[in-house]
């Protein structure tokens, strides 16, 4: 997933970038950068890490001017490489052009092989290189008509942002897939992934992009228009349920408002009468733990602490002391638990080995029911669009029933919040604009080809091979019976 | 303040305690150090910086043995050094010997003047650097007398562990002023100040340390005495209002239940009729706004978020953008807040700057009343027994009432926690068992003498010169009409 | 500057790399890069710093594979980059490829210009990325046969090593400006620089490349072609002058004895009747200043000796102190130096600064005289092939005579070895077969037109502006009367 | 091996001390420290590794006073830590005390032991800490008389600098073992190992201090004094040989003519008849080498190029490539050597396994014969005053003749020089005024006594073993039909 951040018409441009990626640091953390530009050159610096390591002052005096854009990611792909860190900045014949990307192409794959197929050299995976092929072949007039046009050959999902010497354009996919917002501070305008980043640097906000939206600001203001065929509505409901940051306010409604709706849906619908508590998995399953107990009377309590210091960093040590994983991160409390029959309330269960882990821990802790209950449905479909899921064979929900699951994870009752709920519950009872493609299936911009994702995760495989940085992903664990990875 | 864990006997003694002061690093995140004994030799590494951080597997690696003793440090005192990191560990004429120490002892400076004039040098600012000299110098026959030598000298506040090529030693001072836990993990013994490390290492835990009691852990075996006079006892209430972590169980009872109770108390001593809902100060206030909204019946929601990702090398850039403060770790949840009457709860005011920006925060993301409820007294008294507080004319309290507090933070209302309401949510109505002199003014162990005190923070200035990394303290905020610093 | 090695047919290729290009660390200090195929995948590993630095065991190890190729580099261009570091490497139609060059093109502008024209992007600044993209446009059938073509549109210097999954192709210009050895390991073959990496690694030196050839590598063996068209050679001179190491063996002769020769001719043409020593200006002067001392019988001794300990990270502290440039590097011997008469050997003077401060340094040290002579003529034109020399205007020598320069450097007499004296202690009587261009402003394969140089100076100033990081260039010092800058 | 330098009265203190220790970075490149004092505070920053890395502007930004002393360290105990960096800084009853010292004391053991008895408690395993604890507990009046009587007690080596608030004091043991200068600097004083330090900061050279002086500085002015029973000169004569820099002047007399001077005497005691060509181990033999060419008419050349990119960092990769050593700090010049009867000139052998790798370099290389010639006598036993040397029975001519050595480094000849051919070359015919206990046994301030020296190992792997980072010593070369490690 990635967050992106722009502001045109401000002296510390980049230093309000390195704000704005601070505030949507949770859509990323593997890398991060900042393109500027002071009408003349664009300016580039892009690391591994977390935004408030990698931006030093002494980093961003090197990055001058009064337009920049910035890029925080992450990719749960095992393959951590500086190469894909975003901006990427290059130049052609129209001058330098720096792009930063939210979202993923669903025909990235072939339209490479055709790239290159005519010549064209690739200097990293990743799928947003293709835009500035087709950008840098164009023969448009304008470098907004290049954008149309290279945008016209691509399907998926994109939240984009150019910079080039003297202007910064936005352009949301028609579907809307991932948000961003338009904001104002004094004369600038700030362009980011969610309000959360707009709220940091005290900027006004203005409006979300509409779907398909392409907005262009330069010497002669701001202009907008509606370049691509329209479509139905696609925006990522998934963002609701776990990714954007609670107090944004995303696709026109509250992050946490909508998070509490989806635990009071989840009460009605799976209510777990004669339990004594309600607690969340901190700190995403809070909302929607608040909403349960509203819902259904149960009290909220917190039963589990999260820990401040757990970062990317931290090594177990080997050997007998092993597999503390997810204790290292929450500790449960003890007195809260002590013989409560305790309703536990997440978001969603990727692989079921977290969820498991957790009741565990509880039950060690002294609960003696515990009762999982999810603020979506099943998980059971890879995300094409910009979310990082493992494949359709890791997600436990694709080849479980809830009973096996509950099974797995150890938990006396498990309720999942129905499709239906859960469109009730962000206020698209007919589910007709939002994408819900990671839980039913339906993949609205089309889904990679199975040959296409083979010979894609092939590719990727062996590009990623020309890595300088390899994050090496832990062990699997076994559930018996079914062939389940971790 | 400071975290402290001890583990004998068990062949992963230093990962083990890396585990501990993992779980510990909320009582100090400044610098961190590990000793450990193979039973020939000590092997010692300490750095400034995070638990995680430090201790790669290299540096473990190098620490091998059967007994180890940790310590996690932190200190507001604006001068941050290696030489102050602990354990020490010196070679004496007893062979070698490290030392982590939880607690202050107020007659260090005396102690350290005498000692120097009777030839000692000291490497370190630290009041604990005393205890060894005391130890070396002792003509008792054996390690455990040496000690208890040592420390009758000593005045204040104090849970030690000490570790020799082949004894590990833990005392509590006669007050208890700071926790003290003892646990066992197969065949070892654990120490540590809290039990949310023996949690984490799946430890068994046994009991808290007596106050006054000293324990002996070597090749014979476990053997405990009470070697000092008894006193009252003085456990630190503020363990239970904010330093400890709330998965723990402190002097006997649930730190998170014991914040729940403070909150429902002062929900009843303060409350806030006609509000709609509580808030927490995250993540400290948590469990007091859970209890006020419990016993108030107005209901608890999330109007404030915090971030994961501010740690302390997080800089603000320069000039006009200066002064996020407290909105890089908080965001406001303007659809919770929007047009409320917001009750907020927080564990304590020390300066009030950080309450000031919090209050502006909510207001300025719509809340139309701010109630500010604090699930403590007022803290007037600076702590001479191991809390890093301010001087008496830095916190706000100490000379200005609760009116011109309220007013300097702009909240509507302002209502403190009463002494006799505090006692009681801790069990303590007499207020016999805890020592409350942050609140009180009464030192039970006495105080530094102004002389002594003002001497003594030359001498820190003095000797904190002798530093090899300065921390640099952010600037004040004046408060009209008074001369208060932030 | 640029140094290059590549292997293949050896179980521990990156190791070798890493050793092969720390013998060549004296052809670039900037940046290092190693690139390995296994037979499917290449890994690449690049950092700016030092090989020894940049190469720890752990990278190495990521670095598996039968086949390799590395880089180091060299730019005074102002402009440290990661992204100009090599071996680049990509992704393209025919797989993946990776490329190491030394040399430079004199015609990479308008490639890069019409390249771009026709759609290319760029993400370096540097010239060897036209001939990636030739490659890939290539309709040849074979990789080698891209090669070729690729090549033949390109002017200018290059030795090039090319590693795709199973094959290392190794090619020279016709001029033969750069040199390439090959060399065998066992069954492995090697290709470097200079005869110094073989010698490291215990290679056996096989013969030099041929200018103009092309060896290919692969599982069918070597195989040998010379696809272009002869040209007259124009093996570079300032490498047996200055910038080889004085062990390889290079364009057929030894570098050490040619520099010795050099000094003789020195002697001869320039001789310094009644002086009582000759010294050099150590390491690069040492081989001529035995030649001088030898030829004129004038005793050799050591008059400067050379620090180990600066590198490139010395930074000089401020204020009052400043200045100290070469004296940090540098220090006179006092007692060979006072009251005499010294000859003081170097191989060549830029800008004038560092001859002017030697010269001072060696008269405060006592020397009575110092006569100056230099074992090349004047360098009085930029190099366009690969030598990083600064632009014309700041040549000393390209717009002051031998007498102007001798008064700016303070030398009682000043010495430069003729153009003929070079060509013959060279073994080119003729000067054919060497490029003397910096000397003479003979630019055999044409040099950057003036427009093409200003707007590439321009272009080159723009993309460098596109930079992560930046070396600070130190400040002139003004020659009264000239417009000369340091 | 260490360096020292002190300045008093000039406001760029520290700057000037980060330059005098960069100029004497070849006495100590293990770790280096320096403390500054305004007047009221010491200030400290030590670190291990390159003055240059370490000393940053902002570290010397934080050292800010009129007075400094520094140090630089070497250490080949095999156990790198940096408690045992200097200066010392330490609180005693006289205020704040720092300390630097060159050499070592032979009676630390036992004194340390005493102390110990007495109650003294150590942070380091450095012998001059034992100074400072006599220091603490003298009752003399002033801080000269202080550091007499703590002097008195000592038996040894030293060339020690003092500082406090207000004084800065030298002294020199009564042997005159170590070097130590006065210089000035304007109004400033500057004290150093070697002169090469005053003319790096273009000090002016006073005088060396007198063995047994002791030279205090302060506001009133600098005095001296000679408060120890005089005794007979005992400078160390290795100084000459190999250790000081080539340009300074050493006991009054240049290191680099009397370096010359040995190889000239070295060729009149060892002459190799028929010899082709005299090269020099570079840098340390070749005045030596030098000297043997002119005394015996053999002409001087080079035959080894020495890298300039060989750190203590280079870590040599693993499996078949292993065991380079030498061979990445050296290269051979094959030209030079090919063919020829070749003498090569080197300072000393310790192990011989260096020497050895040299010899055979030089015949891989053509060589026909090798001659080695050493420009001291055969080095049979360790330095107890403060040079680095292995123990007796590493030094492998200790037990082996100079034929068995011969055989062993794969000579053809080998010649020491004789001592007294050493004591004619420095002047000292009747070598009364130098310390030759490296080469004769002759311990003047008496040696370690057995016992102690094994308890002392003993202690020292001890106390090492309290060390955060352990230096790895490379693997040893056995000789065959002796027991003699590398």
């Amino acid at each position: 997933m990635c967050g992106i951040f722009g502001i045109t018409g401000h002296p510390e441009a980049s230093n309000l970038a390195y704000l704005g990626l601070h505030a949507l640091q949770h859509r990323g953390q593997e890398s991060a950068g900042i393109v500027a530009s002071d009408g003349e050159h664009l300016r580039s610096h892009r690391s591994m890490g977390l935004v408030a390591d990698i931006f030093t002052a002494p980093v961003l005096e090197k990055l001058p001017g009064e337009a920049s854009i910035g890029h925080v990611r992450y990719s749960t792909a095992g393959v951590s490489q500086l190469k894909n860190a975003q901006p990427l900045s290059v130049e052609y014949a129209g001058g330098q052009l720096a792009i930063a990307h939210n979202g993923n192409l669903v025909n990235a794959p072939e339209l490479r092989k055709a790239l290159e197929a005519d010549g064209a050299i690739f200097q990293s995976d990743s799928d947003t290189e293709v835009i500035i092929h087709f950008i840098a072949r164009s023969k448009q007039p304008t470098f907004e008509n290049k954008v149309v046009e290279a945008l016209s050959k691509v399907k998926g999902a994109y939240s984009l942002l150019f910079l080039t010497q003297n202007q910064l354009v936005a352009v949301r996919d028609p579907y809307g897939f991932r948000p961003l917002v338009l904001g104002r501070l004094r004369n600038a305008y700030v362009l980011a992934s969610e309000t959360t980043a707009l709220d940091l640097i005290e900027a006004e906000y203005i409006r979300e992009l509409e779907p398909g939206e392409m907005v262009v600001i330069d010497e002669k203001g701001l202009r907008t228009s509606q370049p691509f065929a329209p479509t139905r509505l696609g925006r990522c409901i998934f963002e609701h349920v776990y990714f954007a940051k609670p107090d944004s306010v995303l696709f026109g409604t509250s992050v946490y408002e909508t998070r509490k709706e989806l635990g009071r849906q989840l009460a009605r619908e799976q209510p777990a009468p004669g339990a004594d508590l309600v607690i969340a998995v901190p700190d995403s399953g809070v909302p929607a733990a608040i909403g349960f107990s509203q819902a259904s009377g149960i009290p909220y309590d917190v039963g589990l602490i999260r820990s401040h210091y757990v970062g990317r960093t931290f090594i177990e040590p080997q050997q007998s002391i092993r597999h503390f994983g997810v204790k290292l991160k929450l500790s449960a409390v003890r007195q809260v638990l002590k013989g409560k029959r305790v309703v536990v309330v997440d978001d969603s269960i990727v692989r079921g080995t977290t969820s498991r882990k957790i009741v565990k821990m509880l039950k060690a802790a002294g609960a003696v029911e515990v009762h999982l209950r999810i603020s979506s449905p099943p998980t059971s479909w890879p995300c094409y669009y910009g979310i990082d899921t493992p494949s359709r064979q890791e997600l436990i929900a694709s080849n479980h029933t809830t009973e096996e699951i509950a099974r797995y994870v150890t938990a006396d009752t498990l309720g999942y919040l129905s499709l239906e709920g859960l469109g009730k519950a962000v206020g698209d009872t007919e589910r007709n604009t939002f994408c819900t493609a990671c839980f039913s299936g339906k993949y609205l911009a089309g889904q990679v080809s199975p040959e296409v994702a083979a010979q894609s995760a092939k590719d990727s495989a062996q590009s990623g091979a020309v890595a300088a940085e390899v994050a090496v992903a832990t062990g699997p664990e076994t559930v018996p019976g079914k062939h389940l990875t971790a």
